[in-house]
């Protein structure tokens, strides 16, 4: 089995995680920040340095190509090196590190490959602009209007931020591949759940990626004053949201599947004072499935118990649908090829569903795919505590090393 | 029986609801604001044109005496001007301004009275600086680190403030009087809640208001990622809130009395991302009675049920008690009194709790009270959409006119 060279990994993920750096607040390397563009340059100098093709797509991606030629469809992986403002060292940077590692391990090893192997670090994954900037623009997935509308938090527009950097937003169109030009797509990423920790289990092989209903749901009922209107005449916005926070799990259970997961992060009450009923209970709900069909009657059965919840107890509910993402299936081939070899390598593993939506994803629109999975310590990811010990990267990197390897071979 | 001017009273109402009125918004006379000073200089105008001696005292309360004698006790009534910000033109006004129509047709009746009446505007009844401050100063239970302390939500003090109306805060300590100047408080207020409506009853006769405990909580949990972390393996600080508030009516059932009530009005998740669990939840916490042996079981209770649910679902709980405030008996005697008085005015009535807090409650530290509610329309108050029929205003200032007549009469 090839192996790749743990030292210079290991280098090369201690130096990029120096970039963007804040003291102590985790790494700030939002896309196209200067600190991402100061990444971007380390990154081509790597690339350069390790004797690969480097190239520059309309959409910022960086690649690096092993054995180019035209007319052969490419076996790629890559993830992104921009990051979530105080994010870890490794959601992203591991990917494109781990990805370098293998192509500079492979041209090393002088063995014979049929198809060239390209390594992408994608433009706007974390969604400084929205996400997932750099894969979409490779798959035709952008439009024009698209592209003038996306904006940061700030309002900062991505034509904007891009000129900036010296960059055309617009030539992102130009970066759309045609599906003959690529033979798979396979990434490496941590976990950022505790799954594989809990199970001690070392490299998980991605069947499905969660498809996503995204709301924005807001219960109507109406002020009153805390001591003097009594509780059997209140029209407790709160108190609705709390009876439909408590249903989840029951939902859950009865029309989800093992995968299903529903969240509320975000609650905002009005007036939002100690001594008033709340008139308004304004919140996000997230519902992430495998199967569209379970996560369509999950959102059919949230609707018809909010519907309930609210008539019962005199509210109004409205919502607005922000995100509906169907559920993705990697490759049934690259699954079990990724299995085999993890197995051959003695690294226990196991095949899970991946909840967060990674670029792989959206280039399962293009090729086929496949996803690796490395135990997130504490299941902690955007925060400077993520951390994956030392053994599991090599894990996966040397798991992703013999599939692009078995993908490319001649 | 005496009945009061009604057209008299209207006007006053009409012309006071006129000082601090924004456009639409309802009416902005936060204490020693230039609105609330203006309303001030319009009610000593009025209580001067009435004929009746008029006196501040060192926390601005402002007086109207009616039969002023020295060494024989004053039968008392009074409300308060300032408002809410975007509040009513009832709540407060009603009781100062009823109370000075009552102060009018006794002066005008000529019958002989034993005790001085007298109406008082109490200074900060709402609570810019926080609250029943002038009635608190009458009954002496203000220090001076506490003026010192004072301030409002923008961070200015209350000595600041009464000082740029040519104030001196300070001397709210010498507006404390003795028991033996004081007969008994009577005070009318809108009930601001929608009991007295629902039941179709025109006057309320609050023999108890409700005591509060009110407290702020935080159940801290862990962050994950809303896609990579399965139900089963979250630490989620908002469904640990959601099952504290679905359990309130099942404690107020069975711990708590008729008149319990308990409220969570503003809730704060961080980090309040839509696809991040929360970590914590931070919520307030509202709970009031009559009986404090009932009081404090709720708390008791409540504090049982947040820890057993923090407990099971792996969070922490804590909490800072804001204020514990003992429920307030009114005079039997004089709750009998005002029973009888609307009984021989034809007036429906019941006897009832209040909710909220009022100068009667502190007065009553320092002698017998009684407190009349008039209805709110749909319970509403601290809104431009408070409303009270006239026809119900006229009835409780009666109701008031013939209590004070009872008390003070020769």
């Amino acid at each position: 089995m090839l192996k790749i060279n743990t030292e210079r990994l290991k280098q090369d993920i201690e130096n990029l995680s120096q970039i963007g750096r804040g003291d102590n607040q985790g790494i700030y390397r939002p896309a196209f920040s200067d600190a991402d563009m100061e990444a971007r340059e380390w990154l081509k100098s790597r690339i350069n340095e390790a004797g690969l093709h480097v190239h520059q797509d309309g959409a910022a991606n960086i690649i690096a190509q092993l054995n180019p030629q035209k007319d052969i469809p490419s076996v790629m992986t890559g993830s992104h090196i921009d990051s979530v403002p105080g994010g870890g060292h490794l959601d992203g940077a591991l990917g494109v590190l781990a990805g370098l590692e293998c192509l500079r391990t492979l041209k090393e090893s002088n063995e014979k490959l049929r198809h060239p192997v390209e390594c992408i670090a994608f433009s706007d994954e974390e969604g400084r602009f929205g996400g997932l900037f750099g894969s979409s623009a490779m798959c035709g997935l952008l439009t024009p209007e698209a592209i003038h509308q996306a904006q940061d938090l700030e309002g900062i527009s991505i034509v904007d931020a891009m000129a900036k950097q010296g960059l055309d937003a617009l030539h992102a169109l130009d970066a759309v591949r045609n599906r003959e030009s690529m033979h798979a797509f396979v990434e490496l990423h941590i976990e950022q759940g505790p799954v594989l920790e809990e199970k001690q289990l070392h490299i998980g092989v991605v069947d499905v990626i969660n498809g996503l209903a995204k709301w924005n749901v807001r219960l109507h009922g109406a002020a009153a004053h805390a001591g003097a209107a009594p509780m059997n005449m209140r029209q407790d916005a709160f108190q609705g949201l709390a009876e439909f926070a408590m249903a989840i799990p029951h939902i859950l259970e009865e029309v989800g599947g093992d995968h299903s997961v529903a969240t509320i992060g975000r609650v905002s009450l009005s007036p939002g004072a100690a001594n008033v009923v709340p008139r308004l209970a304004e919140f996000s709900l997230d519902v992430r499935d495998s199967n569209p069909t379970v996560l369509k009657s999950l959102t059919d059965t949230i609707h018809r118990f909010l519907t309930e919840i609210a008539r019962r107890r005199q509210l109004q509910f409205e919502f607005d649908s922000l995100s509906e993402v169907d559920p993705v299936n990697n490759d049934t081939q690259i699954c079990r090829t990724i299995d085999t070899l993890a197995t051959q390598l003695g690294i226990n593993h196991t095949r899970m569903v991946s909840g967060a939506a990674h670029d792989t994803q959206i280039m399962a629109s293009r090729t086929r795919t496949g996803l690796i999975f490395v135990p997130s310590k504490g299941g902690k990811s955007h925060t400077p505590a993520e951390w994956t010990d030392w053994q599991d990267i090599y894990n996966g990197a040397n798991v992703l090393l013999n599939t692009l390897y078995e993908l490319a071979k001649a």
